[in-house]
Formats: C-alpha cells, structure tokens, sequence
C-alpha cells in the first residue's frame, strides 16, 4: 500500500476508537489526525467538507472520504479483505450478514443507552440527571439479559469467531466498565462478563487504548 | 428462485416497511407473515428464536434467520445483486460505502429524533410531551438543515441514483409528511422538498402503502 489511509478525530471518542480497533485488527496502515474537539475543529470548513455534521470520525483512503464509524469499518473490512484478521467481517454473504445484524443491535439498541450513560456519568458538562441515568440502566439490563443468552449458546455474538459484532461495542462497553461504576451490569451476568473479559483483552483494544493515553 | 423470502411483521411497523420496500426494489419475492404486536406475538418462544428482542421485523432466507432491518436490507442487496434495482446498494466497494454512510447518517441521526416523533404523535398510548416533542423537531431541523445543503449538490443523498440511502429514510419521513403536522420540516426546506416528492412517488414505496391499506 502506497499511501496510508486517514482518520480524523481523537482516540478518546468511542465512534474514532471503533476505526482504530477495526484498522489495527486489519492490519491496515494509517495517520491520524487528532481533530481537537475543545478548539471547534470539528467545525471548521475544511473539515466540514468530509463530515457535514461536524462530528468525527470523518476517514480518508485514496480517492474516497467517508463519514459514520460503522460505515468506515465496514469499508475496510471489504477494501482490505484479505489483509489482518481476514474473517472480522465474515468471508461470504451469510457470514458478513449474521455479523452485521449484531453491528446493527450495538448501532440501535445497545448503543443508544450505553452511549447516553457514558456521555452523561463521563462528559458532559451539565448536572447528571439521576433519573435518566436510572432509565438507561434498566434498559441496559434488559438488552444485556438477552445477550447473555445469546452468549450462553456462543462464544462471541456472531458465533464462535471474534468479529466486527463484537468489536463495535468495545468502545461504549470499555468506558461503562472501566470508567464508571456501572461495571456491574457487564460484570454481574456470568455470559457476558466472559466475553466481555475476553474481547476487552484482544492486542488491537489494548493498542487503541494505548493510543488514548498518548494523545 | 424455488422458495420465496420470508418476512415477519406487520407493514405498519417503519422497520418492516424498510425491508418490504428494498424487497421490491430487489425484485425478490417474498412471504409476508404479519406478526399481530398487539396479541404480543413477537413475545412469543418460536419467534423469539428468530429475534431474540422480541421486536420487528425478523427475516428467513434458505438457511439464514436474521434480524434488524438495514442488515437484512444490506443481505437482500448482497444476496440478490443480479436481480431488480441492480445499484440500490452500489455497484462497487466505493459506491457501497458512500451509500451505506448515509444509511449509518439514517440510523444514528435522522431516525433517532424522527422515530421518536412518530412513534410520541402517533403510536403512543401515553400523553404528548411538548418539551420533549420541541426537543426533537429542534434536533430533526438541524439534521435537515444539513441535508438540504448536499440535496443542493446531488439529485439523492448518495449521488445522483436513487439508492438504499434514500429508501432507507421513507418510513419515518412519510409518517411525518403525511400523518403529522410536522411535514413543514420537510416541505419548508427546497432541496428536501424536490428528494422527498421524488423518493416518496417511487413505486415501490406505493407498494408498501398500499400494503398497508390492506394489512
């Protein structure tokens, strides 16, 4: 490969930590550029010619710039298939298919509360709202509960390989975990915690991790 | 094809019509099976094999189960790329992931405060709560305020075909064009006006509704 690919945006966001993990699994040289949230230079007008929302990450490879972190991971996965961990992303359409139906339920059903309780418990400037906080957790527990029959039939979401499935909720799961004391939700149901404990110690979420104690 | 896809749940549902409406785009035929949510057979044990959540829509194909609309929507495309709409989801991996970015922009911000409109104004059992109503028409603006900028560049979202982008967006937006009086949103706004009329008149989104009519 010529010319490394770019992504835009600090380490510490969950959405650019789920491309770091994604390019460090697939091998896949890159630069990245830490767009400084504090200064607005999400905002900026050249930024904002690869991400129209001013969000991050935004991502660069050859003649393409994406946008939205699932969609990038799901670009390197296909561009680089056969670079790193060349099943990440399954290697035939019912494969890809049964992984990106657990990408989806992060996207769209954990995500949503595990997302608001890491913004609200770690960054956000105002007042935590404890009862807001209580309604994130109760629907946490329920989406958790049917993970953790899920993982009582197999060893990680899609089965019984490592996927992008499970590496997408590395970024929210990690913060929950490590950085507020609603660890227990993961910790508590047997299942979970030995996937949890298991796809929390792969090379590549060490090294993104790594990354943000260096930024 | 010797057997039909199967599809679980009822057309009312957004994300059902989703995948009814890529359906016939694909040109795939298949068996509607309409899940009855208010006898909470989503709830039940056979279903919940298929889609562990209980919600809808669930999917078979031959040997596959799947569950959460875009993916199953992101399968058809895959699995049936000879047959129908030939570039509804790109025609290569360039194509694809500038479609599927603004699939994820669907997911991750223009469905979360549209899909809650719909489902506070329309489908709730409980009393409308302005605020929180306000909230998200304030947030639905700003999305759309982005939108309207690069519809002023391309005919579609994804460039100037038609695409699963696109399609993605109809189930929330026709509730909210046609079934609320919050449509100004859309019909205020030029360029989204011109890609609203246009998605909206396609046939196969004529189809869903008229699914619907006789659900």
């Amino acid at each position: 490969m010529a010319t490394p690919v770019t992504i835009y945006g600090p380490p510490l966001s969950t959405a650019v930590s789920r491309v770091l993990a994604t390019l460090i699994e697939k091998d896949v040289p890159f630069h990245l550029i830490p767009i400084d949230l504090s200064k607005g230079e999400q905002k900026k007008p050249e930024y904002l010619k690869i991400q129209p929302f001013g969000q991050v990450p935004a991502f660069k490879d050859e003649s393409i710039t994406l946008f939205e972190s699932r969609a990038i991971c799901r670009y390197i996965c296909d561009k680089y298939a056969d670079k790193g961990n060349k099943s990440l992303y399954g290697t035939d359409i019912l494969s890809k298919a049964n992984i990106d139906q657990w990408v989806e339920t992060d996207g769209q059903t954990f995500g949503p509360p595990s997302g608001d309780l890491v913004h609200d418990l770690l960054f956000s400037s105002v007042p935590v709202d404890e009862a807001l906080i209580k309604k994130n957790v109760d629907k946490l527990a329920k989406v958790l509960d049917i993970y953790e029959q899920k993982l009582g039939q197999t060893r990680f979401l899609a089965g019984d390989e490592f996927s992008f499935a499970d590496l997408s909720h590395l970024p929210n799961g990690d913060y929950l975990v490590n950085s507020t004391d609603k660890g227990y939700l993961f910790t508590s149901r047997k299942n979970v915690n030995r996937w949890w404990t298991e796809i929390s110690n792969r090379e590549s979420w060490k090294k993104v991790l790594e990354m943000r104690k260096n930024a």
